[in-house]
Formats: C-alpha cells, structure tokens, sequence
C-alpha cells in the first residue's frame, strides 16, 4: 500500500490522539525535497537512541510527557512545549509516559 | 529591549494560551539562518492580507479556528491541525475565532 503523505495545502491532523495513542504507530505525514516532519509514537520507557540528521530540527510535544536529550544536558518536554536544535546535533528521547511528539526536519 | 529568540535545545511554550489569548501578541520564536518560528495571535474577525514568502512554510492551529486561503480555496483550520505551503505560495489568513497559530519558515 502506497504511504500517504500530505500534499501542499491539505489539512493533517497533529492534536492529541489520546485512547487511540497505544494503539497508534509513528507516522512519516509531510515529505518533500526539502521538508520532512514524522508523528513519533513514544510509549514510556522506549528509547530512541543517540541519532543525528543534517538539518535543523524542530521537537515538538502533542502529548504525554519525554526526556530530550542533546548537548549533555536533559529537558523535559510536556504536551505544548517544544525546541529546535541545530543541524548535525546529537540527540536521543525518552518517553516519560506514554506519549507523541511532532519532529520537523530541515533536508538540505 | 532586545527581543529574546528560543536558542538550540531550549524548551519554549506553543500550547493554547486561553484566556492570556486576548492580551497576547504576534511574537517571533526563533530565528536563525534557515529557520523562523513565529506565533501569530488572529483575533476573530482578523485578516491577514495575501502574502507570500520563498521558502516552504507549515502552518498549525494552536487554538480557536482559522480560515487559510491559497491556491484558490479556503481550508478551515481548527486546534490541532495543520498543513504546508511550497514556496512562493500566495495564502491569507482570517481568524473565525479568536485564535493563535504557529508558522514555521523555510529560509533559503
């Protein structure tokens, strides 16, 4: 089955998926030249371990609760809150509950 | 008083601003080469005119309910959804609600 992603100017839903997050997988919504931005299901304890892309990315938290990690330091991320990092940057997550964050990433 | 822009791995705030809505205003985010974060405050009633910029933008509602014109149609964004422009797309904006709006730009 082709993936579906989000065409320009089509509305995609990012809100809380609430009872249907357990349930729920991480999702590749918008990918173009220059774009990519991925809904990651994060359950508590899951890991995604030390990683790095290219471009600048934007984290941001739509539920639930996460550990960032980047730079040596940890931030918690609650539901609305979010940060970018520079390109090329180490970083890692932990989910705190269960959880689902909005990744947008900057291809060059 | 110098403006205060998010740095890398700094955790900043886009959830709902309820009844702080009213008094708030447009505020930039971040701001770096490649990269802007702005949260728009749209007033019900609030238009703004078509524009465009170079770079991909994405456009997510952070409360309330927004109409978003481009290409010729009119989409209805409420909270917790979004879409993404290429470049040099013409779009407006008109608050249906009171609302605010998160947009993300691609500098080139």
């Amino acid at each position: 089955m082709a993936i579906h992603h989000a065409a320009p100017a089509e509305v995609f839903d990012v809100g809380p998926l609430g009872a249907a997050l357990e349930n729920s997988k991480t999702k590749v919504l918008v990918k173009t030249d220059t774009l990519e931005m991925i809904r990651i299901v994060l359950p508590a304890g899951k890991q995604l371990p030390p990683h790095r892309v290219e471009g600048e990315i934007t984290v941001q938290c739509l539920e639930g609760c996460m550990a960032f990690n980047a730079g040596g330091s940890e931030h918690e991320l609650a539901a609305g809150q979010m940060l970018y990092l520079a390109g090329g940057e180490t970083h890692a997550l932990r989910g705190i509950t269960d959880s689902s964050l909005l990744v947008t990433i900057l291809l060059r």
